[in-house]
């Protein structure tokens, strides 16, 4: 007699992992709904964080070669494709907020926890660390993630007239002082950004 | 006497690609624009190629210890981030369109090689070889990367009240048909697609 799938206790363990990877791949659809400061390249059109999460997996893939050490892509695109997902229960931060810490960890890890934690046990784990290590920016991984994440509204707002810098009235200091860190991820890419940036300052 | 960075010729190189690099990264922000027939989960608002992109990443990340072979998850990721960015030059062509073949190779093909070959050489030919690969959908890569691919508009639809089977009135075999490639990918997926599909015609 053939015997039912459902009596094979793999296959029962499988289904069940299945049920809650099936809810976390529901629950992250609102990344689609949540809306960045800036804008699409030459566009009024405001980013949300699903597209930009595509975005810079695409970036990290075509300028890894300029990464000052040596990466482990997969881990970077990992990185990249999870970083925001926080955002569904803490919402976007705007880099230059002066009234409120970008780096809102115990709000930012508590969404982390409930989220990544609908997975099966071993892969929320993953997530979550994951997660933490691109937040601490200190792995080569991280930096470079963490590079192409700080870039990427740099190329846009360059092409929106100076997009959010202009805005919010940004001093080119402050930017500065924001975006110098590219270059813990990439001299290459800092030199390219620093460029941007000056650009637009010269011509006010 | 400090060398000038481009004096340097590896240095000179690396700008050199760069340009390349950010001329892709602006092209493919179009990917943002470009609408599927199929909506976003429980909602009426239908889902841009980019958004969909990174969806389908986050499903192969959580869903590849489901996948029947052994896959290389980078190649997978890969695959899946650049699947359609060919669409920017084609559009998007519905899986149950009946004028039009879903699997539109040389209006498609040509759209690859002009928006990869964008790129340094060598990152163009990887991706157009590797989009190529995904089409031909033979590789144990493709068939899971193809697999989810087809599972995601199903999970949407189902949210939806039938979504685009229903809009579309597709008969039931027509969604086994041309669904059931799943299976190649991941038998335990195709388990649970078809019982989504069972479901919605059940209920009629």
């Amino acid at each position: 007699m053939k015997k039912s799938p459902y009596q094979d206790s793999f296959y029962f363990y499988a289904m069940e992992d299945l049920q809650k990877q099936v809810g976390f791949i529901h629950e992250i659809d609102k990344l689609k709904y949540i809306e960045r400061m800036t804008c699409l390249f030459n566009s009024e059109r405001r980013e949300n964080d699903a597209e930009h999460s595509w975005h810079l997996c695409m970036m990290a893939l075509v300028l890894a070669p300029h990464a000052n050490e040596k990466i482990d892509l997969l881990k970077v695109l990992k990185m990249l494709l999870i970083h925001d997902i926080v955002e569904i229960d803490a919402g976007d931060t705007f880099l230059f907020d002066t009234n409120k810490d970008h780096n809102n960890t115990q709000e930012e890890l508590k969404a982390a926890k409930r989220i990544f934690g609908m997975l099966p046990e071993e892969q929320a784990d993953e997530l979550t660390t994951l997660w933490l290590e691109f937040e601490k920016a200190e792995s080569a991984e991280a930096k470079f993630a963490k590079a192409v994440d700080r870039l990427a509204p740099m190329m846009q707002n360059a092409t929106n007239n100076g997009g959010t810098w202009a805005q919010h009235n940004v001093p080119y200091e402050t930017v500065i002082e924001k975006k110098k860190r590219i270059k813990e991820g990439s001299d290459e890419l800092w030199d390219y950004a620093k460029k941007l940036v000056d650009s637009h300052y010269q011509k006010g």
